[in-house]
């Protein structure tokens, strides 16, 4: 074979070879020194990543790899949820999300505005950094065997409510940005978002638990329940973005409705996919850190103001939002709540677009999704210290679950 | 969210949701009418892609996850293999594959010159259409729960010999057009590819009984098996193509190498990843059919009986070399080697790249890959019938671990 030839046919396989196995070997690493697991996949992206090793360059292929890994890993975790809890949490998730959602905007804004931004520059950072992503602190939770736990539960709920919320916002800011608020249209944008949510949360394990077994008793398909599976979280990861909110919204939301449905094999099989793709979306986050956040002192200051004030409002907001589980879980879910992900960087990119924040802004916000990434892991670890012994019950049927 | 951000956003789902779920829809149509599932799945592509429907461009992540697709297809039949069967079937392999190759390029070569190729010309189509490519029949074999047949076994190692055949035909070939015959240098491809492939298949199982479980013990990980096995996977793919032969191949071997060494959960987490991702390989076969070689009956009447000649060829070719395994298993083994695939496009894509393979060739050879790939599934059901009813053991053995 021609050496082009051959290094192109070489190009898929040793590109997942190289994101996979570092990955799994920094995460591997990481555990053996008693660090999040986690942390280490993510470092193993900055380390093979277009900025120290150059191994990887990001492409369309690992960014595709990236979005389906973070979709499998919500879908999976909402395969674990019953539909019945996460409405019953609805209340709570309410106050915890916009607790955080409006204590982030606040501190953001006023942080923004004192270090000399125009008031449109400073709700855009403000909107940047409101939105939690939950795939990480779920990550964490699921791998740790604590998804059973109270504040798991709440922190999952409220991230699907601070997702609405974090659309509603980045609406908001858009309208005032483009010089009216055309309040029809914020109503719609709210209205369809906030429906799709509630009628797949409330109907779809109605709809999955009537369905799927007639479905499946008249495929010909070998795994069928499988296919279907796939069908429903596809097909829901479609519909949410076209309803507002994230993929990986509807994407947790069709685990929830199948979780009361298919059988055991399903779950195995959705687990080999996710174990296989979860490290290009973690390995994914590392290779967008770009170390020119430190080239001078003022950025430097203000990412790292950024970056305690976005912690402190979702450890505070969420935190009074949850007060009612009792200080400890109100911890739990505050921490649970710190990462920021790639909502944030869409906001930043809208704002980049609108020529209303600057390239060093920019990448502050990528910095900020990296960085509470990096520093949530350890929280979540030490204050849901106890919470296995306060549950026994449903930490022994997790350890049977994947023993 | 603004409309093209959201469209950005919905285009990993979406893209998802169309392959798969219309592959299995009109896989399931097929099994219905009692037709070969897999063909569904390639005319689905040909129905979705950019030649009919026009839903679905090819492009990188597609073919990345097409690629990918077709290594797990692989990787997962390997798994099903026991390596000593492999070894055991080697000489039988080497006169099938030889048979079958030998035949098709004297095919090729005579047919090419009388319709007035160049002597290179028709060299180029005698090599395009010597390699059969496994993966159709592994995929028909392991659907219908066939694969434990004799018949099977040695299509299976006979497709290995024939991969090893088809890159030396090609080296040939292209040392030819290059005007220099370089021997030492055929001897070193010829050797690696030989070594590579004899070294997996006769120690890669002693390597793993001994590390896998020693390596599981000792890893933190959680599913450190099936960790180590993906590891296996994209390894042996990338060092099959350096060392000459195609990615699959290194799957395969990788699949047959572990099969005694990992346990059920890994078996099944693997499938997981398999059925999502063989759509995008069946699928993406179908898209890559271009209807504009019927575009003028030269063309059609060169096609067709390249056609037929190069199932003639592997009929007789490889029939002729399993005939020490009776009638019927020479016939089943003929028809299991027909399908052509990704290699014969490889070497026509460097044949057009020296000059010597025009559009309409290049088309005629595409059209072949498909062609032999759709007549070939409904060939191997006629074959294969009483396969069952002549080895109960092996079939109850399949439906149990399917089941």
């Amino acid at each position: 074979m021609a050496g082009s030839a051959m290094s192109e046919a070489a190009r898929v396989p040793l590109g997942m070879l190289a994101v996979f196995a570092s990955a799994k070997l920094v995460r591997e690493l990481f555990e053996r020194m008693k660090q999040p697991g986690i942390v280490g996949e993510i470092l193993a992206g900055v380390l093979i990543g277009p900025h120290v090793l150059g191994w990887i360059q990001p492409g369309d292929v690992l960014s595709a790899l990236s979005e389906l890994g973070v979709m499998f890993l919500l879908f999976r975790i909402g395969l674990e949820v019953k539909p019945s809890e996460l409405l019953r949490l609805g209340p709570t998730a309410l106050t915890v999300a916009s607790g955080g959602v409006g204590l982030s905007m606040i501190f953001g804004v006023l942080i923004a505005l004192a270090w000399g931004q125009t008031m449109l520059g400073a709700l855009f950072i403000g909107a940047a950094i409101v939105a939690t992503s939950v795939a990480i602190s779920a990550e964490v939770l699921a791998s740790r065997g604590l998804l059973e736990a109270r504040a798991s539960r709440t922190i999952l709920a409220s991230a699907v409510v601070d997702d609405i919320l974090g659309l509603i916002v980045l609406a908001l800011v858009s309208s005032y940005a483009r010089g009216q608020m055309n309040w029809m249209e914020l109503t719609l944008t709210a209205a369809l978002a906030i429906g799709f949510t509630l009628f797949v949360a409330i109907w779809g394990h109605h709809a999955a638990r009537r369905m799927v077994p007639r479905m499946e008793a008249n495929l010909q398909l070998a795994d069928a329940q499988f296919t279907l599976a796939m069908t429903v979280l596809f097909g829901l990861s479609v519909l949410a973005v076209y309803a507002g909110v994230a993929a990986i919204i509807g994407a947790f939301l069709g685990g929830v409705a199948l979780s009361e449905t298919v059988g055991e094999r399903v779950h195995t099989m959705t687990n080999g996919v996710s174990e296989l793709l979860v490290p290009f979306f973690l390995a994914g986050i590392g290779m967008s850190f770009d170390p020119a956040v430190f080239s001078n002192g003022g950025t430097i200051l203000l990412a790292m103001v950024l970056l305690v004030a976005a912690i402190a409002a979702k450890l505070l907001g969420c935190g009074a939002g949850a007060l009612r589980l009792g200080k400890r879980d109100a911890l739990r879910v505050g921490v649970g709540m710190a990462p920021r992900g790639e909502v944030g960087m869409v906001v930043a990119q809208i704002g980049r677009g609108m020529g209303v924040m600057t390239d060093s802004v920019f990448a502050i916000v990528v910095f900020l999704s990296v960085a509470t990434t990096l520093v949530s892991p350890p929280m979540i670890r030490v204050a849901f210290r106890g919470a296995r012994e306060a549950e026994p019950q449903a930490r022994a049927d997790e350890i049977e679950r994947i023993g």
